[in-house]
């Protein structure tokens, strides 16, 4: 690796994990409004850093909740132009007790930066603006067009930043992508995540008398909303994890062999998987389809709360009049949200039992989407992990959204390299949330070594 | 009708009308901390009035929570022995301004008497306590011996009343209870309740992955608690109302086809009941039964809310650790609690889903009763109804439970007279409570001809 840059930030290494361990002490917690200032705090730390690095037109946008941060250098003619994305807000604490050492004092211990944010994702927004400050300060120049837009809400539903996005100003124009908010496949093995699942979250209410009514006088005249909406529950989905409503699963497009034959390779126990992070006594889950496939390619309804009636200790005989289950879908390519919800109301309205009303409501919804390996800049982040982790990349999936990508894609045409240097075990939104040091090292020499890569496209 | 206890309670209405306003206004609200010495207050007027009247032993019984108000005279040799039983503590009043007037200000209108408490159940003590006075004062002696037991936490579980009980002490041994806490069928229409559905009040719990996880990354693999409760609770009961459980149904003794011609001959209509009580679009339940019969006599299940999870607005992608249902079930005659539970609680385990563990707890239960028709003090209290009322008796059966009734039954041994004066549109435990004054009236002399009547046997 000759990179000028690499070697500089090599040298600057113990500077960087100072500047990162100042953001960590920050704590903006974006959810707390007793941390609003906090929150401005760390996006204005960034703002400095971006402009003492050479970057221009920084500035703080401001949204209805914490501001974005932007910068950009554009001096690259006939070069691409990359859009860095990352967060600077981070999950409460909570439970504080838990912690081995304080979530705001970032400290090292066995190799490890533990710190609220030190994986997600202060150490990653950190690691891509000291790879820019490497290239600029061996270089004089970068290879290619930069723009940073860092927002302060991704614990928080990042309205802010997809409003931004929505209304397509000119000076989010760029050709892709660096999304550093995920992880690698297993420690040490160079991962680029190429498809998300998209998904519709709704609320299913039903209705069946005009007022709550006690259950020894009406209990077998009156309808009963929750064993109704369980009734339907259960003709949404089967016990195999076969989800029952029609059409559901028409026009998936499946992974390729290849991508099927790449899964199969990775280092992934199911048994292993079961028992130290699912925990339960089986898995689930339609039968066919490995675990990697179930999450990351297949479909799934999950219900996450029924809210109504009565959940106190101890007994109250009550029909309620009303109850409503949070029900969520995730969709994979080939299925879109509208077209989902559709399906599911019309199933719902039709499998309702007598008696009670249903009403099936779209609380937000996101695309899938997935990312060809034979892109571009997919294939430069490809060569350019190999030369640092001395290993092949491999391609995984995520079963979750990650909705700013999904916004690239469809307002901007971005497509996005989410190239991400956290560890299956980071903790992310749980107490001991660490950051692997060595990560952070070769997250910044990745993200150099693949600017230098697409800057030669 | 010549008793001249009757022309007495007659004589002294209005004073006995003053009585009950004296204690309605008593806020005896027996939930609230801030109206425990009103309770007392309510529990001592009780107590003073029957020493007043002529009653002996007289007595507060201390309990956990408010007191028991006991008293006796039983010096009617060789007759039987009733044991008087209503309640003086009443609901809280809210909401309050929905009270056209004053909750604790007692106002006729219409011939009606506004308080809370005035039906449920102050009223009908009352009319109790004035129909002993009444025999006493007129004939200085009853025709039968009496004890007189008072309780002050009926609208909170009945705690005190039930360890009382319990304890079978001997100055509760009678051969009768007379509980004056029901109501009429229809307005003029004497009436008994003779049969009351039992319960058992339970909770499932189904247990999934170790921890809450993120619907993203592990749908489609982790057990989904709510999903395997809805797919359980869907086996419990179909949609007809029908219970699943294997042998649910065995034991269950009918009501006898004279019951039921007299039950299709009350002033009762289905379409009416829909639309003013329940007011869904359709009333639901086992086909083949009407009405009355499926809230009187047929058993059920009903589930009364399902907390765990996310229940707040808007989402959150949790796939929750666990997830719970309060499911409880209304018993009829043939059916016992622990042989119900032990039927629905391996039923669960054997349909329970893969990948989840499930557990079902038993909150509390209560045994359902059925008085015969036949039993003497029933027929005493026939004759006496008819003669006040000038009609037949009718006999119905409630679906709810009322524990005191199987308290009696299970460790005194006494039958119980269901004999209350309340209307079906009293707005019981709502705003504007109100008690018929002419059933106040006839309430004394349907309890004076019936000790009468009860005397003679």
């Amino acid at each position: 690796m000759s990179s000028a840059a690499v070697a500089y930030a090599r040298k600057n290494h113990p500077r960087f994990l100072d500047e990162l361990k100042a953001l960590l002490r920050i704590p903006s917690v974006s959810t707390l409004a007793e941390h609003k200032g906090d929150c401005r705090k760390a996006a204005e730390t960034l703002l400095a850093d971006l402009k003492k690095i050479g970057l221009e037109n920084a500035r703080l946008i401001e949204t209805e909740g914490h501001p974005l941060v932007y910068a950009d250098w554009l001096h690259a003619g006939g070069k691409p132009t990359a859009l860095f994305y990352g967060h600077y807000d981070v999950q409460p604490p909570d439970p504080l007790d838990e912690w081995r050492t304080a979530p705001f004092e970032p400290t090292e211990r066995d190799g490890n930066l533990y710190a609220r944010g030190a994986a997600d994702d202060k150490g990653q927004v950190v690691a891509q603006v000291k790879a820019l400050e490497s290239l600029l300060a061996a270089n004089g120049k970068l290879p290619l067009n930069v723009r940073v837009l860092f927002e302060g809400e991704e614990e928080v539903g990042g309205e802010g930043i997809a409003s931004h996005v929505a209304a397509k100003p000119a000076h989010l124009k760029a050709d892709f992508a660096l999304v550093s908010d995920t992880e690698l496949f297993a420690p040490g093995l160079p991962t680029l995540c190429v498809g998300l699942r998209g998904m519709i979250y709704t609320e299913l209410e039903v209705r069946g008398a005009k007022t709550d009514l006690h259950s020894g006088m009406y209990g077998g005249a009156a309808p009963n909303p929750f064993v109704a909406l369980c009734q339907i529950v259960a003709r949404l989905k089967d016990e195999n994890g076969h989800i029952l409503i029609p059409g559901f699963y028409d026009g998936i497009v499946p992974p390729s062999p290849e991508e099927l034959a790449a899964w199969r390779s990775l280092p992934f126990d199911e048994e292993e998987y079961r028992k130290a992070e699912v925990g339960s006594k089986e898995l689930v889950g339609e039968q066919g389809f490995s675990v990697l496939e179930r999450t990351w390619a297949r479909p799934t309804l999950d219900v996450h709360g029924m809210p109504g009636g009565f959940t106190g200790a101890g007994a109250k005989t009550v029909i309620p009049a009303k109850a409503l289950a949070k029900v969520s879908m995730r969709l994979v390519p080939g299925m879109t949200p509208a077209c989902t919800f559709e399906l599911y109301k019309s199933h719902v309205e039709k499998i309702a039992p007598a008696g009670v009303e249903v009403e099936a409501r779209m609380i937000h919804a996101g695309d899938a989407c997935l990312i060809p390996v034979d892109n571009r800049y997919i294939q430069a982040a490809t060569r350019a992990l190999r030369e640092v982790w001395n290993k092949e990349t491999v391609f995984i999936r995520s079963g979750g959204s990650i909705p700013i990508v999904g916004d690239f894609e469809r307002h901007l045409g971005l497509p996005s390299v989410m190239m991400g240097f956290g560890l299956p075990d980071d903790n992310l939104h749980a107490p001991n949330e660490k950051f692997h040091l060595k990560n952070f090292e070769l997250g910044i020499e990745s993200v150099i070594r693949f600017l230098e890569e697409a800057g030669n496209l």
